[in-house]
């Protein structure tokens, strides 16, 4: 077991910050809530952007930037929106410093107070609503299909790494659309992108549903999300795509001159996703060992370990893996890799150019068992140990990191086609397990009393005949720490009871604690 | 000539707002000096980003996140730094908003007064030499090699699209680094990529040199920079370079045990790019008809303008377009293609999967004239147009943006292949063209009369012995309005009289006015 590493069952929420310290993801800074991604976090969120990015662009839409700042005054002008947003707000007052007179520091020079305060955007309905007005005359000019890449900021008391940080990254989709039937669509059309990215790209089952009135999106009509589980039995919101009907087209005048010369109000949607999917992705795979990283989001994809005592052995081992990464990644590729390595001896290989994605040959100063351990602790999916009679053998041995699995492989089997294999068997092979378990967790409730102890005892998703109530939902919250997680698509089209009220009702629900 | 673009001899500078107006590039936004990038000036962007992203990962370099939010005593840590940045910082002192009693809108809460006040990074030097000083410990550690790409905010007075922006986005490299001269290698290898990109993807000629010290950045021992030149004559920074020293390490304690068993402070670097360079492209490269962009950039490589007056004739055009098409892109592109039809009538298809480079056939229900007009605006380097006669002779006629040339091709030419050969032609000719424009804007003075004469009636790059200093430098911006841009790699070798003071000196440097 690793010992800089807290077991999942002596204590889950340490468990988490230590592999996200042991594979050196992220870090704390000096700004309170405020979170360092890492290289190696960071690479994971590259990951995540490219195959999103993709998937948008295949749907029409096309990336822009709006501004950082938004006037307060912007934010007020939706009811239920300032309400959402208000509490969390970092507010820009000066334009300047100046030397503090009282000592050897700076304070905001007091003759910089702006005029109108700034807020440093919790989200972007207001600023690009208020563009959308200006961009958007006749119907000719719909619809406006924009996606922005940035960082957001919502000032949080308790704060997680990735999960809830108060500044945070993400993208942010805006669509205006002619009529109601096409802002529906599109609406489910990105939460269906965002349902088919995490299970395809991060390996996450998840369900699709809508949130309740009392959990929606500040300002929507409706909010519809994808809900993932956690190992430790909680639900984590994944992705959230928003009908906003013309709420905001309403707030920021948002017409156009329609089919029949009447002017008409837009309908927009916006949808979401974080670097808190990096949360996600972490929390449903690790183990008690580290990070385990579905292969397409691994930054790195195979370590060779090589094992030698004697220089003879070595230059003989080194012979041997220089062969094994040419028929890996082509001898161009190869002598560019030599280049690069690094001071303390570890090479970095190429394996896609478009991701960037790469294979290490770790020829540290270290023993063998460190290196494996310096690796697996970083969730790299595949290992390759070579010593001496592997090479006298012609083979290497084959490490999984995610069912500890060992094999020993023909030298001559290894190509780009046969790694590529492996990766995809180890990215299926752990979504089946991540449904597996979340299959094994989700239970059903017939009364409040079954519903209370299952999310005491057992946790999971607990699925249920409930009506939405916002009022009945915070008395639950309160009795269970238990939310509604989503009114699930797949709905059994035949009423039952309430598991709260007892009347009769058509809807079932998923309860869950949450992230 | 353009109805909605001021030609250049008559007001550059409105030439240049009229450019980005017709092509959509960006807009201004309600927050001061804040702009928007438009959907057609964001994948510039997209472009510059991929192309310089690989670059710096082929240099061993990796991406990492930090925080926006800075607490404003780490700026003062670094003397020149503080001096530097503290006019045009935007400062954080609240953490909620309330509602204003006074009226229907808000207010920062005064109860959520921060303890210490936090800026928006200008640059992100002093938070990433704090990260640095915690995961530094030994020379084993070094290098480091990191990148980010975000927004930053330095308050601006007067701004201008893209130029001069109080937010604008870009990556900053930051390196540490064992030895000064390992630090001095990276800072040189990292000007050498900005130049190479300057010139193969932006087609952007630049000189690379170093700026004097008055013109250096706030806590460099050096920067280094590329200067490019504008049709008006002025010159354009593109890029800079800074060796650090150790100036940084010990504001921050950047330490590391040596191979000696001996504290030592760290050599830093940092580099940065924006998107300045997006403006430096417009105004490099575009006429009186609107922008001309370099094909490696453009986000729209080929547009296709039918022309038809009956129904029959439209359907013949129709499928010849296809077959042309075929030819270009596949027949698979072509159908997913024919998906994606706006309503408005612009079929987009990917030419490039990795960059989302597309062709468009533009079937909207306009005008052949104005069509062609649309796409001239947008800059997009190649256009074909086909009309029934040119289906009866199995041929179409290109268009060339940057020339107007116009020439006709038997269909059977057009192949993928031929696309590139083609785009790659172009994006030559604009490097040349640039090229030459530039040597002919380089002129020497041996006085300073001559020097003022040619930077007030000439223009362009001034080259000139001058022995670097401050005030002499102050006097001679206020008198000619020009400033040493840079003291160029490529040296005469042999001494002259300083322009100014008459004495012997080593040093050439080029004087010019500039954005």
């Amino acid at each position: 077991m690793a010992k800089n590493i807290k077991p999942r069952s002596t204590d889950y929420n340490q468990w988490y910050l230590d592999v996200i310290k042991a594979a050196q993801l992220a870090d704390y800074s000096p700004v309170k809530g405020c979170m360092v991604i890492r290289p190696e976090g960071y690479a994971i969120w590259e990951a995540i952007q490219r195959d999103l990015d993709g998937r948008f662009k295949d749907t029409g839409h096309v990336n822009a930037y709006f501004p950082l700042l938004i006037p307060q005054s912007f934010l007020a002008k939706e009811a239920k929106h300032v309400e959402g947003f208000a509490m969390e707000c970092a507010v820009v007052t000066h334009s300047r410093l100046q030397k503090d007179p009282s000592g050897t520091g700076v304070r905001p020079d007091p003759d910089s107070k702006l005029e109108e305060p700034l807020i440093i955007r919790p989200t972007s309905e207001t600023i690009i609503g208020h563009m959308y007005s200006q961009w958007i005359q006749s119907y000719r000019d719909l619809p406006v299909l924009i996606n922005q890449w940035c960082n957001v900021m919502r000032w949080e008391m308790r704060t997680r790494l990735f999960l809830r940080t108060a500044e945070f990254l993400w993208q942010e989709g805006h669509t205006a659309h002619e009529t109601a039937e096409e802002a529906q669509e599109e609406t489910l059309r990105m939460l269906d992108v965002y349902a088919a990215f995490a299970e395809h790209t991060l390996a996450l089952p998840v369900i699709k549903g809508a949130k309740t009135d009392a959990e929606k999106f500040p300002g929507a009509d409706t909010t519809y999300c994808i809900e993932a589980l956690m190992q430790d039995g909680k639900a984590l919101q994944a992705g959230t795509s928003h009908n906003l009907g013309i709420n905001f087209a309403k707030a920021f005048d948002i017409q156009f001159l329609g089919r029949d010369q009447q002017k008409h109000h837009c309908f927009t949607t916006s949808w979401g996703v974080s670097t808190r999917l990096i949360g996600a992705t972490i929390m449903a795979h690790s183990d008690d060992d580290g990070l385990v990283l579905p292969p397409r989001v691994a930054p790195t994809l195979l370590a060779i370990v090589p094992i030698y005592k004697t220089p003879e052995e070595e230059a003989k081992v080194r012979a041997f893996v220089e062969k094994l990464l040419v028929s890996l990644v082509g001898q161009a590729e190869v002598d560019a890799g030599a280049k690069r390595l690094s001071k303390d001896g570890v090479a970095g290989y190429i394996f896609d150019r478009v991701s960037h994605q790469r294979i290490v040959a770790d020829w540290r100063d270290a023993r063998p068992g460190d290196k494996q351990y310096h690796w697996e602790q970083r969730g790299v999916p595949l290992r390759i140990e070579v010593g001496p009679r592997d090479v006298d053998g012609n083979c290497f041995v084959l490490k999984q990191r995610l069912d500890r699995s060992k094999a020993v492989v023909p030298v001559g089997e290894a190509s780009a086609a046969w790694l590529s294999a492996k990766l995809d068997d180890v990215q299926k092979a752990m979504f089946d397990k991540a449904l597996k378990f979340r299959e094994e967790n989700i239970r059903s409730a017939a009364s409040y009393d079954e519903l209370k102890s299952l999310l005491a005892e057992k946790g999971g998703f607990v699925r249920c005949y409930f009506e939405p109530n916002r009022e009945i939902e915070a008395k639950i919250k309160e009795e269970t720490k238990g939310t509604v997680r989503c009114i699930p698509f797949d709905q059994p089209g035949t009423p039952g009871k309430c598991v709260y009220s007892g009347k009769e009702t058509s809807t079932q629900v998923l309860f869950a604690q949450s992230y």
